[in-house]
């Protein structure tokens, strides 16, 4: 089968256009037949930083296609069901937590290829509602905002939301779903652009990365903060907190150390409440909560297969606004 | 009444006893005369840091003792019942936390007096296996504990808790619940003398305070962690943390600043979970708890009221191993 293989060199310049083998899914594997696949930046980070790159990878953790084989022991799937990819392998309940995390896309091959195997119980049915190009980019962004705002972050109705850097595929998902759970939505970024493109998704209000969020919040608090810019914004969040309020960070993109004063956490009784993508009942509850209020997935671009090296690039600028996909 | 009175200079210098006006309970307040009373390090840090040194305080969170006269609509309450004081007034739930936290002993006159007029909803029923100078001390620091651990830290049996600073009141009492719930419980301290004493309390492995924990801890891992020490020891969290692992905090003794890797934190799904206090539900919770338990108090020494200024120096040279109070 054709596949996007990356090898050789760190970073995008490492893909290209392979043929590799194409295996028959084992007992209790399923080999779907790619449609659509969603980029993520996972993808750049195992690209950027990855130290084995004598050996090939087909990444992609995101995807929907048409079930093609399926190994001994599988049942209720059945060859030419329309299916979508739940991209955590490996996660054992602990407290609603991962024991072990192992993702789709790396060291395992991943989505950008025609075929991809997976486990069984990887594959969910594709909402209907859904085209295969928003089915394809869907699963981890939407399964980690989905963690993120419920799971971790227990948002009630009516509560007041901060999401920062809005244009990123989770910030986006956290946005039209916390909205669709009846909360009120503040949203972050630098860009005047994406600002105004939040509002038009429903954004109660818009804050400048840059500017100071208690002024402009006149001084309103927020109950949740969903983050992944960490240290450039991180020392407002203690500021625009109400009491009892949680921090839950899923990403770090402008930086990993922050610096938090105790005593104004436990005079608050505040929580920071970190996560990464979700379980398997999680991505179960994501698709039947984002079905219930057709929530469809922001299309940034849709790239054919081929051009999967121009794709990264637009994620690489950060121009994009949601998701970013490849059509096979 | 008399009344060890705090005014006029900052610090334990500034009690002494007096004599202070003994008001009738309100409507829907009661009286309590004051069998044994608690120290704790709030009253401290109140008579260090207090700016209105004009006025006379009457300090103190903890206490029991005996009804000696109730306001108008106070139902289900009479002269001469044995009680013991919560000592958290104004507590409104939002998700378990409080919206509004104020404390008896401080800016409302506590329970270091022979009389002490709370609200009829602060007080219970003493448990009748404790002695007054062990429901004196109780109150405060097994609130602090129990919401530590239970609400907050979701403790499970068989889970792995570590416990910051044993001898604290709140410590001492977080490792005979932990214990109580089938936890297994590592603590710490500076003290030989102290950890000695944690094993005979039950304490399963003792850590010196600025030894390697995970090098003692043999690569074993703790689930949660309860803190009130901060910058001096936040830095072995991460290290010592398993995946999904709690960090709660209620204190910081030895510095309110500590940095934190976002990155660590997700990629392990760590939960930093701040408290203080807790409402009246987990106090009826606590004292059912410490009751079906059995749970005692450690006290550490009982000194007569008119010594409160030696018991305050006691507390003040952090040579305590559990509760000081002060019998009436």
């Amino acid at each position: 089968m054709r596949a996007i293989v990356h090898k050789q060199v760190n970073g995008s310049e490492g893909l290209c256009m392979h043929t590799v083998a194409n295996r028959r899914p084992n007992a209790g594997e399923v080999s779907v037949r790619i449609q659509a696949a969603g980029l993520n930046h996972r993808d750049l980070f195992i690209m950027k930083e990855r130290g084995d790159l004598d050996k090939s990878v087909v990444l992609g953790s995101d995807g929907a296609g048409i079930v093609a084989a399926v190994g001994k022991g599988v049942e209720h799937i059945q060859v030419g069901d329309e299916v979508i990819i739940h991209p955590t392998l490996n996660w054992t309940r602990t407290n609603e937590m991962p024991e072990i995390l192992d993702i789709l896309g790396y060291p395992s091959d991943g989505t950008f290829g025609e075929y991809v195997i997976v486990p069984f119980t990887s594959i969910e049915k594709k909402p209907a509602y859904l085209t295969w190009e928003e089915a394809g980019v869907l699963p981890l962004a939407a399964l980690t905002a989905y963690r993120a705002l419920f799971t971790r972050g227990q948002l009630k109705s009516g509560e007041h939301v901060l999401i920062t850097g809005i244009g990123g595929g989770v910030a986006t998902y956290a946005l039209m779903m916390a909205k669709a759970a009846g909360a009120k939505v503040t949203v972050t970024s630098r860009s005047e652009e994406k600002r105004l493109q939040a509002l038009r998704l429903g954004a109660d209000h818009v804050l400048a990365s840059d500017s100071a969020w208690s002024k402009s919040l006149q001084g309103g608090k927020v109950n949740l903060i969903i983050d992944s810019i960490g240290t450039a914004v991180f020392s407002q969040f203690l500021q625009v907190l109400a009491s009892a309020g949680r921090i839950v960070q899923f990403g770090r993109s402008s930086g990993d150390k922050v610096e938090i004063s105790l005593s104004t956490m436990f005079r608050n009784q505040f929580s920071m409440l970190a996560t990464s993508m979700g379980s398997a009942e999680e991505f179960r509850a994501m698709l039947q909560f984002v079905e219930r209020h057709r929530i469809r997935p922001v299309i940034d671009r849709i790239y054919p297969f081929e051009q999967a090296v121009q794709a990264f690039k637009r994620m690489e600028a950060g121009e994009q606004f949601g998701n970013i996909g490849l059509k096979m």
